[in-house]
């Protein structure tokens, strides 16, 4: 399996979304439908994809490890799923043959009936809730989080499906955006918080959810709405759609760094276009952060929008300063002669015919452990850059993510460390800036951060979770990982 | 294998650059070097990659299908390559098990000891030349024209591999860049037109060949000088370096697509960075064809440097109104609900907050069978465009290459069937331009074109070959492909 | 994967043993000898394999379709595999991806640590259990029968593994040899009757586990006695041995099936050497149903024994009249012209230079479908044998069985449909003779049959079934499988 | 790939054939039936495959390495092969990517057309030609000894493929049984001494040609004649058969050893059965070498016709005293604990009960090393013999090979080295007796040896090669390889 995605990161110096979900009832061809949309989330999730599909009679599962377009391009992958009901998920995972067991969506015979079940986010009471389970006699299959829910669904004793479900997630704390699919038809479901997102849309008769609206373009769906924080909406096989608020209802906080970074920006997130999201924010870096240079370089492609943004709004010329390659996600043998940095290289190469002679200033959508960006600006001025500065279109990422997002500990974040002068001196950066917390509300279209009820879940730069983290206050040392038991079965 | 390649085109509509090469010569890891530098060419060849190395006594070879990153990544594969001299080839070719024997570098035992030419380019007398070398009881290990080559030196009265290639190249006619290895060195050698690029860098007291520049950035090598049209280096085992013209003097004609479209932009070519070539391809473009829209919009991301020049000099806004997914290469089963031109939207998809209500002018570099043109407007017409303008970063593509680009032939190229107003009207634009010959050879430093010797390859605009078509001329109803005898062995 | 074994019948013309089971404690290599002792367990079940293992603190598993040489002869496979305990299972199972689920051994994380259960043989009740844990909210992993014993283990109330499972047993119907791992040591345990078989061994402090004594042979271990109907053995960390007796005492009922066919010839089941009592069946056979010949040909490689016992008795000369392919395993496509039962031929040919003109007496283990004996009788005329008599090594073969045998169902089994003249005429053979009940009985040593108390389960010849077919019962129709329910998740 | 063949020999203790060939020219399915005969001629050589075929305009080749049944049991991998004609080849070779160049038919664009070849055999000059052939020009492709002869044909100035292929074979020295393919039609070919076999075959209007009579009975083909020694045989596409006789005539001295080893016991070599010939050399053995003894047991399978015919004469029961298991190949991680020789007891296990005190001759069909001997003797004492005395169905091996076999270098033969008294004390036999080389040529239905004109080839006993060895005497050491140089090319 080779990654050569977009937002691949060899050095893990990205925060990483850790899945995608798509969902389609009532459709002619399910499972190719959901192909395709889990095609166009591929960048949610590359290590592992599982399609299960319903005919209403039987649930069929595929799973397996890489991309899409690997597993399920083939005519016989969407044979083997036949019927009009068929939900997918994409994840990251740690490769190897074990890890099929954690590939989604996970699937269980209930007494009802068939259970399948796709999840982005993250149980924050996972352990907590999978000991108790163990003790009472549930045997888990993998080591997801997930198959907490299924086992409280098995055990609920509500007498319907829907009910054993909300029944199982009164019990669960943390992020979640839920597809589920029973015999009697499809349920999507999110948090009370709405952390992380889920997407509701229509073609023809079929009613389809998806992670991101992209999603919807991709396969010919209209967008409809967002499933509502907090909202659990049911499709019958009839097709009929009803929309149950089985928590009460409560302040929203979705996860503001899909707007940053996680989702494409020809989604729309929250009412609003990414792309725009993602240019606003480098209009008000421009103008909390200008820089008197001669060049706005993004550190592609994520760097791209916000970059724009900042040299539309400073008047400096926007330029490819850095030419990526799309053929990476291998670390190859280094010759011992030269190739400094190759490894970025590989990646990122400057175009050091625009570069050379010039003042410099780079965009990217976020500094985490700071190595890229240190190798990133020696390659400038290797480049024959008189200037580098650094500007950075989100605020210092100094706490780890609980809520599906894979963050390296938090020893590892740069801004964890260090305030911005040193980080400065850190990357070898001539100047360099970050959009404020209040700047970002204000280019994502909202009041400046209120600090009794944020508007946002934006934990990873304020450490302020919204929800409790029962599985690592089990922790006596405070160590910044959820505890989970994780047993070796290839 | 999965292709996730930025200039993919499943739709075979754009040309495609048939080959890399790249070789090193006195390096302590001349595999591994080669490795790298191939991968940093990845764009001219997805489809097979072949290493050959050598360590003073022996040659070693492996060949492999897909990328370098699939086949030279690990330990191992390098390991099977020492030595300090080590060539490689990356290149398109039909896919299938079959296709590992015409994967180059080839190699042959000749009585002088080993040989391994890696070669970009393609013999347009290769068929006739092979015909009567089979003649003379010649057996051809491969159906690629390079091994006539082979048989041309194998079977020459000169003393030294030198003098052999040599007067094997003199019956040769046609496009090459070569590179060759021999237990007395390294030769690299351009054909007399120099119409196939061949770039000469160095490192410590190692010296590398590549076809572009920018594999010695990824290396780690500095750049030195282009191999010259005509002119033959030959590097000894003791690092000695001589120059050779065998074929005379002439003027050369470099292909010019080059800095349309094959050359990655930050590659130097023909002593010209091609990025800013692009750019100033774009400016000459707003310049001759200017329009009165809101938007410029690259179709990416082949055209993004000519729409930056393109806005620069127009002043309306660069914007990223298409967004283009990096996970391509497969298709997909097309449910039957919805998803028209889902082809296409798995590879651009529309931005639609930020096209909406909007006039664009798109950039593209080349429109060749125009199929992939038409869908593009549609889909910006189906987002909301008021106005969909269309601009070229070349002339029309009227005439196949015989010179190592894969050409779909003739009748299928948009304009060698018409002219541009139904071609405005095939695609369905609201109007179309392409820069002038002339405007093209102004962008890329160049006086306007000399008619009587024009200073590049620019057949694929004009049809002025710059060689006689041997293979060609012996078919009677003038198909517009080489002969060349194929026999199915897998 | 391909299956070149001995007893491999594509014709589905013999009963199929479906599994063997290995374990070894307090052995330096636990891993390293089980799969050199489920490899001489190999002719039990060749379509997957599983070993797992424990090093003080964790299990680890590893499974594979195939073979286990194609699994677990590299030493990836076994540094897998660490600690001083481990089990293993081969067996025969649907191919496919999904099998994976259902290869054993099962591993579940219990509440009190960690459980692998490798199982030979088939629970009767198994549907019937499953469907009330699961209305208690279990969740199957597999279709397994055997994962039924790990839930009711994991529900029991009892305070210690070993106490939860012989809980779990009482519950259990049919046939079992198991070998169980826990944190605490190793437990191998055989149903009351004792109807699959079970070994005990030794290799200096390790005690060993094993469905047959030659994989003690292979694996350097001296064999110590049988594994009890009933017992269970549980061998502690510290190398005790204590024996139970938790189901009382009753008369056991061993498969006689072991002696015919399943066994390799040279292991000792129930204290016999099998190759001597398949002699004694073929010196039986001859006293029974002497025959007027030239020569006495085995029907290769399972009716030798029966024919050197045959011929020695009879004074007819033992002769190889049919010669054994060992590449066989696959369909070949079937040439148009001449080829008439090239798919026997390719596995069984006729010794024609031995065999024209003379009266023959094949001697085979048993006819099930009758099909192979068909097509060998007529190979023999057609290689000019001037009389083929035919006598099986088994009483006639009637119904099926449904403790961890792959019979086919009953309307397929030749003897089922019709009496020994209308066989003779189906097979076309001059004369067929069975050993009779009593006879097989007297030639494993023992009196002849005991009707009110039978001294083996014979219930393929006889339909006499030692234990109550609770699932078998639920069906109305009385088809003769077990119902159980299978969901097709790959 | 897996080898689990019932002549596999882990410590190269046995000699092995090393081809074997199968053509059909006009027969409906072609490709089909050479894929079911190659496959009834797997023991000839189980590492590679190859089939070529010919529809009337184009040929077509397959090859891949492991069985027949691998690579040629799937209806798409025969439908690669179309046509009235094809030949194929099997062969064993140094495994490796890189084996491929080598597997047979071997194909070449000729001027006059294809031509495709299947050797059996070694040609004894192949370097010294070789040699010659590359000064003059010729590529070689593979390191295979029979792609000499494709040069010679491709450079002769004769007019027809058959004359060009005639004066190729007149400088070619050594063993060959070809099949050739032409536009033209099929010649199968056997050199002068016709020291490797060839037979001739009829299905309806086909003609086939196989390396062993067992291959028509597979494919229902009747076995018309032997190709003669020196015998050239054309059969044209319109069916004629002409046979020619181009090297004269003379002696033949056709390779005793099938009849001792290679062939299978159910073809028919050279007029005789092969398992008639093997019973008779047992009673040879038994009249000249009888012994005092309660059992003969062979060692299987190669020794059990030898075995019978030992025990027919002698009187003393045959018995299975060694069980051989048919699942062998592989290598496996060895125990440390006990599990002596468990190498050899894999393949060969002592049926214990039956040996315990008991007399036994072993039986084998030659000594080669004579390790594996060794350990058997040694098994049969652990397993309770009282005294071992071993029987040898050929006389002692004492020179190695040149003509297609694959024999050890001489310094590895046991007979090489010592007489028969220290042999018996290697291996530990309480006896030791080979056959004479008069008995044997008796036992095959000869009068005995005839030194001045031997009638068969019996090199590997007598040392007595039939032709000269060129590229052997070129070297100074008389090492006991034939040179040919390597090049590492994978």
């Amino acid at each position: 399996m080779i990654n050569t995605h977009p937002f691949y990161d060899e050095h893990g110096d990205k925060l990483r979304e850790e899945c995608g979900v798509f969902g389609a009832i009532n459709a002619d061809d399910a499972a190719a439908a959901t192909a395709l949309g889990l095609h166009a989330l591929q960048h949610r999730g590359q290590e592992a994809v599982g399609i299960s599909s319903f005919d209403g009679k039987q649930f069929y599962t595929r799973r397996g490890l890489g991309h899409v377009a690997e597993n399920f391009s083939s005519q016989e992958s969407i044979a083997e799923l036949p019927g009009f009901m068929a939900s997918g998920h994409v994840r990251y995972s740690t490769t190897g043959g074990a890890g099929l067991r954690n590939v989604q969506p996970l699937y269980a015979e209930l007494a009802t009936g068939g259970f399948a079940i796709a999840h982005n986010g993250n149980i924050s009471n996972a352990g907590t809730l999978r000991e108790e389970l163990v003790r009472k006699g549930a045997i888990f299959q993998s080591t997801s989080d997930t198959e907490v829910i299924i086992h409280l669904v098995a055990t609920s004793r509500y007498p319907t499906l829907r009910d054993k479900l909300i029944d199982a997630l009164r019990l669960v704390e943390g992020a979640y955006a839920l597809i589920v699919m029973t015999p009697q038809g499809m349920i999507a479901c999110r948090d009370p918080l709405g952390i992380r997102p889920l997407q509701m849309g229509k073609i023809g008769d079929a009613v389809t959810f998806a992670s991101e609206t992209v999603a919807f373009d991709v396969v010919g769906a209209e967008f409809e709405r967002q499933v509502d924080p907090g909202e659990l909406v049911e499709v019958g096989l009839d097709g009929k759609v009803t929309s149950h608020r089985p928590f009460g209802s409560g302040a929203a906080r979705p996860c503001i760094f899909e707007h940053v970074y996680f989702s494409r920006p020809d989604s729309i997130f929250d009412g609003r276009s990414v792309y725009e999201a993602r240019k606003a924010i480098g209009t008000q870096l421009a103008i909390e952060n200008p820089c008197d240079a001669d060049l706005v370089v993004p550190v592609p492609d994520s760097g791209v929008p916000a970059a724009i943004g900042y040299a539309q709004e400073s008047g400096v010329p926007f330029e490819l300063g850095i030419i990526r390659s799309h053929y990476v996600g291998r670390t190859f043998i280094q010759p011992s002669d030269g190739a400094r940095h190759s490894g970025v290289k590989r990646k990122h190469n400057a175009n050091r015919g625009l570069v050379e002679g010039k003042r410099i200033v780079l965009i990217d959508d976020s500094i985490v452990r700071g190595t890229t960006s240190m190798k990133i600006v020696e390659m400038m001025r290797d480049a024959g850059a008189t200037e580098v500065h650094f500007r950075v279109a989100s605020p210092p990422t100094a706490h780890s993510c609980f809520y599906g997002v894979d963050t390296p500990e938090r020893s590892k974040l740069l801004a964890a460390q260090m305030d911005v002068e040193p980080m400065r001196e850190y990357i070898r950066a001539d100047s360099l800036a970050f959009v404020s917390i209040d700047g970002l509300y204000r280019a994502v279209g909202e009041k400046p951060r209120d600090a009794a009820c944020p508007q946002f879940c934006d934990a990873c730069f304020t450490g302020d979770y919204p929800t409790s983290l029962t599985d690592l206050s089990l922790k006596e040392d405070g160590a910044a990982q959820l505890s989970f038991p994780v047993n070796k079965v290839a």
